[in-house]
């Protein structure tokens, strides 16, 4: 089938993760159907999908390893024939763990990894979580391409270092994938300004792609998944509940705002370093 | 007198630029009288406040040099007191002009020169500006030490670039000050998200000193002055008419929100690279 390079259809698949591994892989599954149904090109899970945010199902998780989890990603992608972007899993490398997020396409063959860069350690009121207890940091910047251009890929609390996403959309990134799962106390505070500056900072597409709220759970997701424009305008966001978000983003757009606004024009490598 | 460290009180003179030099500097004299009497410890005028915004004053008003406003600056922090943001003037070099910002102690002397680094060069609906017609571009990051502590400088259109201001913030930065003219397409779209943005991605005061708004002119200027703490909320601002904005940033947050949300903890120069 050709594919329009402007014109995608997305999905982002804003999941609220069970206890119950198998009963989240089985909602995940008929979610993604419906979003293939539906003329999904892209469909996005949010961080830790399948693994309840909390550092002891990290380490019932990791147990079990993340083979399997991965496969089925693999499969999915394959069996919807569209892009997956798979959210993230507690991935195990040696006596490590990394917060990692894999895509497939629509073959079923991996297309990038990334290992969350930036661990989520805080001690706000209300909210302490020390994710490098469990986690170790990725290290690379993570672009991959698709048959509508060059994608960026990073994990949530990635999302506030700039120069992270400076790099990628030097890299050529026309749309960012961010699964994530900000909470109560930082998704009001940050996660609509974050995903709309770096939009706006690199003139690209930013799709934040959050689980839905576990209500009494111990970490309450904020949800509200949101995908904005390359002049940081929200083009689609929903509330805190499980449910797909549709968006179908004119990639277009792109080079009519940095021909409007030509800020990768203006960059100034003398005077700092954009990348490395 | 002994200074209070954490506690300062800022004015932003949101003045609105008369095509009449002498007016304009008389009325700012007024305004920086009336922020000394209300016990401003740093006073912060908008980007060319005393030249309105537009190619033709550029030239008009740098073919009678920048000394003279430049000097009046010095004079009027000496006479007051206070730390002055003198917003900026177009500065004179051999053959080159620069879009330059200086401040002056309470002394009357030059802490700071800050030339704009990213030039407007836009061409949006409704709003065609190129200032690189004019201006050449400065190349230097700049802080500079007071009382308070580190403090930076940027002008404008600078704003849109993160690199600039984690570079200051790396150099010790506790509050940015930004002399500004954005217009009625940019205002509403971008102004106080990048305020905030730089704000939350440096963990430190951003202070946007617009000028008023002059309708009727060339180029309507957005005002809304606004200073963003360093969780990215809004603590002051103001709408577009011509007046000072009052504010008491509490420096001593800058430490406490570092230590809850550490975010300079987790910087990877190992995988990109902050600063030259």
């Amino acid at each position: 089938m050709p594919v329009n390079e402007q014109k995608l259809r997305l999905a982002v698949l804003q999941i609220r993760t069970e206890t119950d591994y198998d009963q989240t892989m089985e909602k995940a599954h008929r979610m993604l159907a419906e979003a293939a149904a539906g003329g999904a090109d892209i469909a996005v899970l949010p961080e830790m999908f399948a693994c309840p945010y909390d550092r002891a199902f990290f380490k019932l998780f990791a147990a079990r390893g993340h083979e399997e989890t991965v496969a089925a990603l693999a499969a999915w992608a394959r069996e919807f024939g569209l892009i997956l972007v798979g959210g993230s899993v507690p991935e195990r490398e040696g006596d490590k763990l990394y917060n990692t997020a894999f895509v497939f396409d629509a073959q079923g063959r991996q297309l990038a990894r990334h290992r969350k860069v930036h661990l989520f350690d805080v001690d706000l009121p209300g909210m302490c979580f020390h994710e490098s207890h469990t986690f170790t940091p990725g290290k690379e910047v993570t672009t991959f391409e698709t048959p509508f251009g060059t994608m960026g890929l990073a994990v949530c609390f990635d999302l506030r270092f700039p120069e992270l996403f400076r790099a990628m959309a030097v890299r050529g990134a026309k749309m960012i994938f961010l699964p994530a799962q900000f909470n109560l106390t930082t998704g009001p505070a940050h996660w609509e300004l974050s995903l709309r500056s770096r939009a706006v900072d690199n003139e690209l597409f930013m799709v934040g792609a959050s689980a839905a709220r576990s209500v009494g759970f111990s970490y309450e997701c904020w949800g509200h998944s949101t995908v904005a424009d390359p002049l940081g305008a929200v083009i689609a966001s929903c509330d805190e509940t499980e449910q797909i978000l549709w968006c179908e983003p004119d990639l277009a757009r792109i080079d009519t705002v940095r021909r409007q606004l030509p800020t990768f024009l203006h960059l100034r490598r003398d005077v700092y370093e954009v990348a490395r």
